[in-house]
């Protein structure tokens, strides 16, 4: 049987996931905590990161290591670069790229090291599944580039920088990270984000203001997700 | 018995090992290749990750939780900051930070994410025999603070900062992804470099001109410390 893992970065991306699960089991490891559970009868393992790229590699390199997982689904809160997108708006990742990757000294592109990629392609078929669940929601969902760095951006021209170089429409922390493990491993992966700010002078406050109630609208996304997978 | 892994972030610095170890075993895994084998009668498992945090995070965390290793040795070349430091000069961590982890937006420090550390220590007792194999070999051995980011550091006044922020003698793009995983999975750890460059204008030309030469220096040193664990 599949087993599916479900990450997020923080405590608040994860909780609307976990008190939803059924037969909750805690497992401490890694100096983290991992929920393991099944939704609607399917098998999930649940964890937040912590921030960064880091912390992400290491927690979705020990989902499926560890944990065994075979399918991953990320759930998130990201900063908007695109004008389409407002804040509780969700987007799909169909490639991801890390911004702050720079071995340009060298000759080569931002973003690119040797044996790696550049911009690494999410699974098409569970990004079909996502158009699926959205359909029956009458909910939009935007498919773009996701760019990912160690860095929270609050800076207009930064953004319209990781805009540009990237092809990107949105931005976080830790969608790139995953992408590498899980394209590394051969595991499926998905990442969702809901927009809580727009990496701007006031993307701090908004922030704050909206991580909860974006966090909690990609949450219940991924879960419908789980059922149709 | 134990089983030790020798990680390095390019080929170069880890070819000087390989070529020393007894009964070969190549590995293909994760997008990689790992190699074990034995050095003076102990287990070991060697791998180079690729340049920078996320693929260094991944094969730390696989070298311990696939491969089983409970110790683990990284080898390999840094810029310096400190100017005691010289090209071929040894220097081992005492302590390692992501100079380029920054959510300072929200009024952190940089380097620092919640529930991380801005710097995470490395094991005594590897400094210990570190200390012992250099007076064996009447070699010097700097230690200090190494800063790790995903930018390869060319600039005078980037370096500087890096230098005053962090307290750091070197830098490279590998060593605290590394902590972040065995400090978190509990194994201990080392981080050796040996000096390719000054992270200043000439830094990439330094790099090609001194790579191999100075993870040649490293290479060796990890290797005597093998032969003392
Ligand atoms: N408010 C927090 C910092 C959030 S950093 C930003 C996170 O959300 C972003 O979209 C990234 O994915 C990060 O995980 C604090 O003060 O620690
Ligand atoms: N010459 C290579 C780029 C080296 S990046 C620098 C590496 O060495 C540094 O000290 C870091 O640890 C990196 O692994 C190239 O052209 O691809």
């Amino acid at each position: 049987m599949s087993k599916i893992a479900i990450m997020g970065a923080m405590p608040e991306e994860i909780e609307p996931i976990i008190t939803k699960l059924d037969d909750l089991n805690v497992v401490e490891y890694a100096a983290n905590k991992y929920y393991e559970g099944s939704y609607h009868g399917k098998k999930v393992v649940v964890a937040y990161s912590k921030i960064g790229k880091v912390f992400a590699t290491l927690t979705a390199t020990s989902l499926i290591e560890k944990f065994g997982c075979d399918t991953l689904l990320f759930s998130g809160v990201a900063g908007a670069i695109s004008e389409d997108l407002h804040i509780g708006d969700l987007i799909i990742a169909d490639g991801l790229c890390q911004h702050d990757l720079d071995i340009t000294a060298f000759g080569h592109p931002y973003g690119y090291v040797p044996e790696g990629e550049v911009c690494i392609p999410t699974d098409e078929k569970l990004r079909e599944v996502a158009k699926k669940v959205a359909k029956a929601k009458g909910l939009p969902l935007k498919e773009g580039i996701i760019a990912t760095g160690d860095q929270f951006v609050a800076d207009h021209e930064r953004k319209e920088w990781i805009g540009k170089t990237f092809h990107a429409d949105a931005l976080e922390m830790e969608g790139a990270a995953v992408a590498v493990v899980c394209s590394s491993l051969d595991v499926p992966y998905f990442i969702l984000r809901a927009i809580s700010d727009s990496a701007d002078m006031d993307a701090s406050f908004n922030f704050d203001e909206f991580l909860e109630s974006s966090a909690k609208i990609s949450a219940d996304f991924i879960l419908a997700m789980v059922e149709e997978i």
